[in-house]
């Protein structure tokens, strides 16, 4: 498997042009060697757990218990596009959904399509090391009590719900497909806490080595910092949207009593957004403090070449005078004349350095 | 107890990832050694106080008294999980609201849960000396005549309530519960005044400063103000949507005479966010006066870099001229060509400077 | 009489924390002796006038006349608190209403409590000198047939009303209690354009003295006038909105006729803050042309230094070099070596002052 | 007549504080001799056309014909106030409408008084020369087949829709008042886009003057574009909503075959607003690029003075090293000493230009 | 044909002032010799194309083809107004329509007209080579099954859509002409993401160069670009509108099943919008970081020049005053005078080093 290439981060693109709409290509970078499927069946009674399951295996398992279990398929891999497009056409997904599964890189969104609901959203984690936040794309189709989720690759934020579900713990067990969704929802958006959190405290590290010592290295880093939370902000902005248009779904797209959890999930999309408006206007803050730093140091800077030129200019004028050659400089000859020029020189540099003082340059 | 460690102010987290939504985890610091519940019942008639209760008592005079008084029950404290879910399990409070009782660093808002409401905000108080505003998130739940509140710490802003009630001042013993939630709220407010007026303060000292004497402290004085003006916005921005959902609340949850009240409370609460933009354009015209003064104070310093080096620099040159060691230098035999020199030099000074003059550089 | 301490003047307050909502609490400075009521009560037929009277004789007067007059009350001076409440009481003003008449500082606006509505506003006028627009706070209040107006001091920019019920110009006879408001609030309104008239001839004043030479005296001036139109904007902004409640009164609040008359001050209050706007953008526009002709004489300023520099330098270094003593320089024993040597000095001079040109730099 | 004083031009006022509301009174500078009334009566047979009509004759003019004609009647000069009063009483139009046509300097806005419409607003022209764009106030009155022009002086836009009258172009002559107004303000919209044409071409010059050679010429120049197009921004931002209205207006205002039409001048106002916010957009980035070119020189400046001072400086150091008169200075007796600090010279010259080539200053 | 003269590109202009409205006048260059008609007429079974139709011709086979054929007249070139006319006309195209889809240089827009919508948007196309994006209006017009699309030239985006009628790929064919026009958007839209895509790479390289080592030229790389994405967000701001009425529209303007697809577009639009915030946001950031970059290095100049000046002009004073030639100056005669000198002059130059150490200038 080849290195995945740098990709233009910020602008999204959707290369397909000239595709009939729906067609199903996936954009991305594939990203595992093999699409791997894992079901999760469960009732209030137990949950049972299916991993790395064959495609006919998996609708066989749905047929049987997606009457009485809530099911969540899981997809990790989305490059074997005729696979995905067997689970679609399976559950009769609409073409254009699918195309928005596969097409990584959209807008975070909620689509209504008569008898399912899809979610379309960004899934924020930090790079171990230095390097940042990175993004993958998720779906989440919920068609009754059946819900699909799709990711670029393994590893999600998910094991808190799958233990959950195992476990029994808190009333997932309890309730419906609408109610998953929500919590999947939920620990994508608890990560996004984690990511402002780690991005706070970069934030606050630099400024306060800003207030201390304004070096050229954070001003970059700003700037990095910045980008960064750009990100965070196209994956926040539209989520915000499509969750407040979840929540205003009625029965029986959404269960009566998962609507305060979804009220809940919003007011936490909320915050995370008014923290990046805080970040904002750190960021703008510290930038003026730096300008303002740098030009404070320009003038510090400035001061001490003008006290020292303007003291020792006149002066080594004067010392050229008298170093000059003229046959007849009657000065030259007075017994004590250059002990008076050296008198003279001091007597102006004191009187110098009282004007700077005066001037509050010193 | 140990020191509170500081805590990262600007960026409020959720850290309880993983957790099923609704689990009461406290995620604020242990600020006292016990948590105290004090309750006060009042009717038109009279009010009896009782503090520092226990658990099981404060129930039994809940149960006494809720039928015909106004209950106001104070929580000081919420690092006792337990205590604080007996407490709610018994009111039957939804775990959600639980759950942003505990969960401190939230943003403020207001919720209604079927038979009660629930406001989540955050009380300012400037501390003692000059360590700025310090936070302390305060819930409010009204149930019919039962009050609850819940505060970090012991030491509030409802001293005046407190009294009023006691001595019967006003005609808070004649109102009802939603009364008591408006009079608490409009205690935070009041203080929200105090603190904008402080900032306001300290504004207005460093613009005078700044008209006078440019100064670099000036400018991280600045940019911490905007910081703590920051605090103030994100803790009442909310607040202004949350009272306006609470006017708009209709009987039996908010009586018809309390609405006037609350309509001023909102009134109110729009002064101080008027105030906090004057704030903002304070800061950033004083951030223009002070880069203006900057560039000002740094072409000052130049001109007086570029007088001193433009009058003498060429004069040194003349000086060095007639310094050279060549063997036939006709002026310097001349009797009167040093004298004439000094005075070509001379002439050339008056010329600079008129020129100097006429620049408007002196 | 003490001299008016120095009020804060953006960020007003509420200082009154602790009391009951609606405490009756005069918060602004005594600035009259004594307070005044006149009252003018009038028909189509004719008007009356009654000046300084006591408060028993007003009140026997209202009674006389409120049936078949107009009668308008008009309060000079706010500091008698007992007096003011029992005005309002006679005239059964709601506390909150007294409590906003009283607390001077308010944001503009417009409540309506039941049968009666009442307006806070801000008059502005420019004082004598150049000491900038003073605030003063009224209260409007109509109930009825009777309109009260309370001021903070005598002296107001009613004459012109006054003089139109007087002599019977204009409709203003024929009309009810509403058009009294209004006109009212017209010629507060009115009087914001002679302020925003003097603000723009000052902005314009410092503009062209700022295209003709910046000097940084215009900069604070500039800084000034922002905060002055500042005031302005927190005296009209919240006006606007509480005229549109106001226009959009049904009677029997508002006559029908006066609507078109109220949306007529609407339009005024909406030009008043297009002019503000444009104030803000003209500040902006000349702090960008003070900021860029600073650097654009600094520019200027470094050019002169480097030109002189760059010329005499390495000329003083050439002079250096023939000022060593060294025994043996062979170039100092030829005879006209000292010549093509200030032939060589010229030829520089013109070369780099062709370099110059050709940078542009002279 | 006396030369027009320079008018304020941005801040427009409403000088006539203290009188009534609806007192007629014109506040613009005269601008011709005498006031002519032009009458233009047309059915779809045919157009006639009255000039310099006398007062009396056009109101007869207007009784023959406004029953089976659209009569459209132009005012040019606006000083008489008594011949403006007795057309309005004439036709019954509100005292507020009169204040509104002779009170110039209005804001833009469509007024619906019952039976007629009215719509303030204002003509650009660009002057001759350089002198920017000239404003006047215009005043359309439509009641049934009576259309109503007020101009400040003679001279307008209107010939185009003068000319389609008369020679029966277009369907002018078919439709009603309405289409008249709608077809007056298109012609003065149709002028705007003139504005904006010719403001555009001085800003792209400007631009392309930047790009090639800042200058500070310039920066003033887009100082006072800015400006010009605040006052075109004045002059179509309220348009547009007045339009809006005008739009919206129902039979027997405004016939539906008209409606396509205003929603056609409406999106043409929408694209002027459009271009508006194109300039202010360009005169941004124009400032910033302006601003970065200097600190862009000065940077070049700098390095100049630098490498010139740096390499010159330390050998004017050795050289005056070598010119002390010591007694003891062995290295003077050296015979080639001489050429050898000559040549250590040269290598540090050498030397410090790689280092400046490598710091990329040169 | 001659050269098509350099377009206003940024002020789109309306230039027919005086005409009436509706008057058919093409305000483009002529961008090709003749004007070419292509019809491809579909149904679900199959597709016909007719190339380089005559006028007769063509209302000929649409007169055969419009009942149960999708029929798309294409129109390449717009400067045959009498040709459009017919066309128009042979369709009852009103002719404020008609106007629209000559007059080049529109807002994008949508009308309905009773019977068929009219879309006005631009096509815009990255140049080969570096010259940027340029665009061209497009006109849709969809009467029932009659769909027309006029472009100022040939060549177009639309190859994808007519390779998908041709080959049936898709359920083009299935569905009517509403889909027809979606589709003929889409193309155009996909376009869009296009010239985004590079627009970003450019961003992204300039960037990349900003914060390697900041150039002049990369200023005005940046202006450009931002000018190029004024010209995208023109284009693509009002579509979203337009887009957006057109999805609202009902049976049978839209067919239902068409609705999704369009709220596709709708969401694609968004897309490239929020692009387009993000250039904005990066265009901003890397000015502030070239600014800030300008402003480092003068520093490091500045200090480069202090550092040089502060060591030497001291010490070139020194040697001055021993290189003066009073007969009295007893330190000359000292035997170890000069290197007593020497060695206090490098005693003072380590000084100064350990000074700008601490200042950390070095």
């Amino acid at each position: 498997m080849a290195a995945p290439k740098r990709k233009n981060k910020f602008i999204k693109t959707k290369p397909k042009t000239g595709l009939a709409p729906g067609s199903p290509v996936f954009t991305g970078d594939r990203k595992m060697d093999q699409i791997e499927l894992n079901l999760i069946c469960y009732c209030p009674d137990g949950a049972n757990e299916y991993q790395n399951l064959a495609l006919s295996r998996c609708f066989e398992l749905l047929l049987i218990n997606s009457h009485n279990h809530i099911c969540w398929l899981n997809v990790d891999g989305l490059h074997d596009t005729d696979l995905i497009q067997s689970i679609c056409n399976h559950l009769q997904v609409h073409r254009l959904s699918m195309e928005d599964i596969l097409n990584v890189g959209q807008r975070p969104k909620m689509d209504e399509h008569g008898e399912y609901i899809h979610f379309v959203l960004n899934m924020l984690t930090m790079n171990a090391g230095e390097l940042g936040v990175s993004e993958e794309q998720i779906s989440l189709l919920q068609k009754g009590k059946v819900v699909l989720s799709f990711q670029e690759k393994a590893g999600d934020v998910f094991d808190g719900v799958r233990n959950r579900i195992r476990e029994g713990r808190g009333t997932i067990r309890q309730r419906g497909g609408d109610y998953l969704v929500y919590s999947l929802l939920d620990a994508v958006v608890d990560h996004y806490f984690v990511v402002m959190e780690r991005l706070g405290e970069r934030f606050e590290e630099i400024e306060s080595a800003l207030m201390e010592k304004p070096d050229k290295h954070l001003l970059s880093q700003i700037h990095l910092l910045r980008r960064e939370s750009l990100g965070l902000r196209r994956a926040v902005y539209p989520l915000r949207e499509a969750v407040g248009r979840f929540e205003k779904l009625e029965e029986p797209m959404v269960n009566k009593s998962s609507q305060m959890y979804i009220r809940d999930l919003y007011d936490h999309i909320i915050q995370v957004i008014d923290g990046i408006e805080v970040f904002r206007e750190m960021a703008n803050g510290m930038l003026d403090l730096y300008m303002n730093s740098m030009s404070q140091r320009m003038n510090e800077i400035m001061k001490v070449l003008t006290i020292i030129a303007t003291i020792f200019i006149p002066l080594t004028f004067v010392a050229g005078i008298y170093g000059m050659n003229f046959t007849y400089m009657p000065e030259l000859e007075y017994p004590y004349a250059y002990f008076l020029v050296l008198g003279i020189m001091g007597i102006a540099v004191l009187g110098m350095l009282w004007f700077f003082k005066r001037k509050g340059w010193m």
